[in-house]
């Protein structure tokens, strides 16, 4: 198992080694994640200057083995850290006196005879960097980008078995609930409630806090659960997902409270499930982006609800619960195979409520049976 | 209500216009909710120069109403922004496609005839950080640093009767499952079981994630429950809190399932509870952090317990669960009066358990009869 981070951190130390920098530091915490296995609160990875002190710059080939660095702060609440350390990997637990993980981690890079340090900008704060050039001035800061992001954007098979796992979880949680009586009870304890399933079927905990909207709430993303209680006639929408070994999914059901659906429910159910299948099936490898999220954005602007559309349909899963690609129309890129992503078209009427259906799915070539649904949650609109 | 937090701005203008910079941009979203009562996913807050374009340089006095400016990206689900603006507050809704709000802020600082902006270093990214400098080249940027952050310290009366309402929550919340069987049942559906009764108690959510510790992992800090059940003979430690319109308090308490505590466990108790009780008694407005800290880890140094202990014995709580101060050997300051903290020692033997014992507690002045508990539940050894 551990193989696998070791050869990811190969793959990224050749990344950076093509582009210049000696060293790379890793403070993003999924991104520490993928690549060692673990991110005990606070830990940074230091790439390719570990224990080569003084051989050289550590321009990372594969030989380079042993030359990563996991630095752990010991937890304020005196937690005993958990990572996972191999041959390749050396674990160092500093002591509560010790500064900022980084900055000791900058030294040991200098120490090894790093010139030039490459960090994450997007996620280092500006007083931690200073900090750094500091306790440093003779390394190079340079920015690492989003190297990782980019090595964690094509999932290997067992990425995509723990994020399979996560949707059975998800299947299972929301369809219990879906036996259950609804009317009257609230939107928070239904919240709770679906949660609480995540975790009795196996799941580390929810992917994201588990949004459930009822009737002029409904449809719309990310609700925030309030008090409002289940009522006769209500359109109900529910978006939960689990994380399974940090994997997080993510499924969007809209159901009607009671027998018969309005008309206007029924027509705008239909519309918003024309629209999620539409993007669904233009989920092939090579397909751009802004293409997918078009394939739903037309329906949706061809019935005249194009102004209040969300500006992204769908976005990666992995890791975090929401990562790159963005299919927005704006996105530059395509599809690669092994890329799972989301489809959540929804459309939410002001004072009345509305239709979200989510979905998460992996990218397949057409060979391969073509897109790979996780979340296998009927899509037909059940009145409950 | 929205007149305290235009006094809040006024205050931090103030104390900005003293220090120079004419304009602050506020990113820590707990520091633009004291700020503003809201805060919206990603908004930003920019003080002192908002509607006063080309008026000067904005130096903040409390005249300058209307001169700031809440910032809030339209969220990427489509959710409607919620913010609380007044006539001191202006509200202003990104579209979609607009860059950063930091950045946005910073060309409107400019456009407002600021010459100096003050960024919280401590939260900025430095890829926002670049780009504010590349979006404003002529805005010279500094450090606003921790300014909000001590403001914050403090708190009103207003602020200490939600933390109070959120501690009652958290006594009720705990109080029920103390009457419950928790025999066979595992760390984690306790956990969940409390955070549920948190909400159900008028909780907006849990303040942080629930501990729940059972034998050899009690007496941990912040220890992620697991699948292991409650046995006879344990010890069970449990630390929660309740979120109550963004204040958090905390509570920790153990517990000895069974009839009878064994000696060890009634001993290792006594012990705690003699460190716990001399650290709340040790606050007093014009104690210094250290002395706190001191109180209690003198007692369980000389027992022998000085190595594995935590590197804090407390720390603040309001709209963050860890604020300032810090209660520790090396922290520099000295207690207000009004200033909200736990008080939290633990000892944990490795293979065996441990106790915690954790409560919130506002430092008050003697004649106001000393430090005021809000964490009421009985610190008795109980056995379930």
């Amino acid at each position: 198992m551990s193989q696998v981070y070791a050869d990811r951190r190969a793959r990224l130390r050749a990344r950076c080694a093509a582009s210049g920098p000696a060293a790379a530091l890793v403070s993003r915490p999924a991104n520490v994640r993928y690549l060692t296995g673990a991110c005990p609160p606070g830990a940074v990875l230091l790439l390719g200057a570990g224990t080569g002190a003084g051989t050289g710059t550590g321009t990372g080939t594969a030989t380079d083995a042993g030359t990563d660095v996991l630095l752990c702060p010991r937890t304020p609440t005196g937690d005993p850290v958990e990572g996972r350390a191999d041959e390749s990997l050396r674990l160092t637990v500093l002591p509560p006196s010790a500064a900022d993980p980084a900055v000791t981690a900058a030294e040991l890079a200098r120490k090894a005879g790093a010139d030039t340090l490459a960090v994450e900008e997007r996620h280092l704060s500006v007083t931690r960097y200073r900090a750094i050039g500091d306790a440093a001035p003779q390394l190079r800061l340079a920015d690492l980008g989003t190297a990782v992001e980019q090595e964690r954007l094509v999932k290997d098979e067992e990425e995509i078995t723990c994020l399979r796992i996560a949707a059975e979880i998800t299947d299972q949680a929301l369809g219990e609930l879906l036996e259950s009586i609804l009317v009257g009870r609230t939107e928070r304890h239904l919240a709770l409630e679906l949660e609480r399933r995540l975790v009795d079927h196996g799941a580390d905990g929810p992917a994201f806090p588990t949004s459930v909207a009822t009737g002029p709430h409904s449809g719309r993303g990310r609700h925030r659960p309030s008090d409002r209680r289940v009522e006769e006639g209500d359109f109900l929408s529910v978006c939960l997902g689990a994380n399974y070994r940090g994997y997080r999914c993510e499924i969007g059901r809209t159901f009607v409270i009671g027998t018969t659906p309005a008309d206007w429910q029924i027509e705008l159910y239909d519309l918003v499930f024309a629209a999620q299948r539409a993007a669904r099936e233009a989920l092939t490898p090579g397909a751009a982006y802004s293409d997918v999220d078009r394939a739903a954005r037309q329906i949706l602007d061809a019935a005249g609800y194009g102004d209040g559309l969300a500006p992204s349909l769908g976005h990666g899963v992995g890791l975090e619960i929401e990562e790159d690609p963005q299919l927005s129309p704006s996105a530059m890129g395509k599809l690669d195979a092994c890329v799972p992503v989301t489809v959540e078209p929804g459309v939410h009427l002001p004072g009345r409520g509305g239709v979200r259906i989510d979905d998460t799915l992996v990218v397949r070539q057409e060979a391969d049976g073509g897109p790979e649904l996780l979340t296998i949650t009927t899509k037909e609109l059940l009145a409950l």
